[in-house]
């Protein structure tokens, strides 16, 4: 049997990337991905879809409603998503109160049950929206309690959590996008569900402004 | 608006004594239960009734399948629970992989998004069943993670976990619970869902030799 690793996809360009990273490195994919009350179900469709293109073995979704206490943009649908750009130093609305954390222990769980020894994650510091669990040293904590937390852990085998893309311009995750052959095209990174991206929510102005670039260049 | 604190609720003795404890403390207490796989429903309709005999705000139930990818006793029900008592420095067949790690998440985005200061957990490193999760090394690396992980966390007003009961002896949690009035014997511990409790399981055992010990004082 092959090593493991668990992939949390969102259907958006980096975990997609990143899912094509763990796959180039040898690793059999465990896909993992969330319905937790976000305003659209597209993301998961598009994550199966991207899984099953680059080849993964199994794909699991789990539900975990998020939207029942509310608190996020993304999730409560009584309060506006923001359309006029990321501001510096600002934590938007749209983030969605321990989502994350939330995803990353829902990810222990399955990574222990099957033997996993690795998780990787498309978090990412530099071209973000100011979410504090994209930071390196949230990552860093993560690894300590999972260290402590597993019965694997235990026994000296906890999976590494693994962020390739937490220092990458999204310029350049693009560059790793095109190298891999990621549909890049097929990923959504809207926060909204339509038949076409919104261009105006953050997720969509940072990812239009990278694409943008790096095909000028050609 | 009274100061709130979150507290998961099981059921059982000791998260049922949280509660007490916590609404002694002048708490508003928002209670959170999870249905996520377990062999019965009985602890979610306990979990409530006994919130509701205390005196509780507000009571979450939270759908989470760990279900999905077994790995425990407790969820996969092609798995015997074992019956012939603890055994030292073993992790058993009921340990469920990263169950703790995904409540506590689940617990810090219900009480970011309610402005909750305070979440407590019955966890207990003495008379425990061996869990890796129940000890306060992990207990003390979580609250590093949520001091970095949320919105809160970087405006200075991360809730803190408290488990006060996690260096008592059942026969201490058993005393306690009766000074506040905890309706003991309506708390179910035990891990299968009959009529009766078993009083043959991990979790039977520990709760009637503590209630012996202490009834059989007075």
């Amino acid at each position: 049997m092959g090593k493991k690793a668990v992939v949390l996809m969102s259907g958006g360009l980096d975990s997609s990337t990143v899912a094509a990273i763990a796959l180039k490195e040898g690793y059999e994919v465990i896909g993992l991905s969330f319905r937790y009350g976000q305003r659209h179900a597209k993301e998961l469709e598009i994550a199966q879809k991207i899984g099953k293109m680059l080849g993964i073995s199994e794909h699991f979704i789990t539900d975990i409603n998020l939207a029942q206490w509310g608190g996020s943009s993304l999730t409560d649908l009584s309060l506006n998503l923001p359309k006029d750009g990321v501001k510096p130093n600002e934590i938007p609305s749209t983030y969605v109160p321990g989502r994350n954390t939330v995803f990353m222990a829902i990810a222990l769980s399955l990574a222990e049950a099957k033997n996993a020894e690795a998780i990787y994650l498309g978090i990412n510091a530099v071209d973000y929206s100011g979410y504090p669990d994209c930071r390196p040293e949230y990552l860093q904590a993560y690894q300590n309690l999972a260290n402590l937390s597993s019965k694997i852990g235990i026994e000296g085998k906890t999976p590494q959590l693994i962020a390739p893309l937490i220092h990458d311009s999204k310029v350049a995750i693009v560059k790793k996008a095109i190298a891999l052959n990621v549909p890049i095209d097929l990923t959504w990174s809207c926060y909204q569900g339509g038949e076409e991206p919104c261009g105006l929510c953050d997720s969509c102005r940072i990812r239009d402004e990278a694409l943008k670039e790096v095909r000028s260049r050609k």
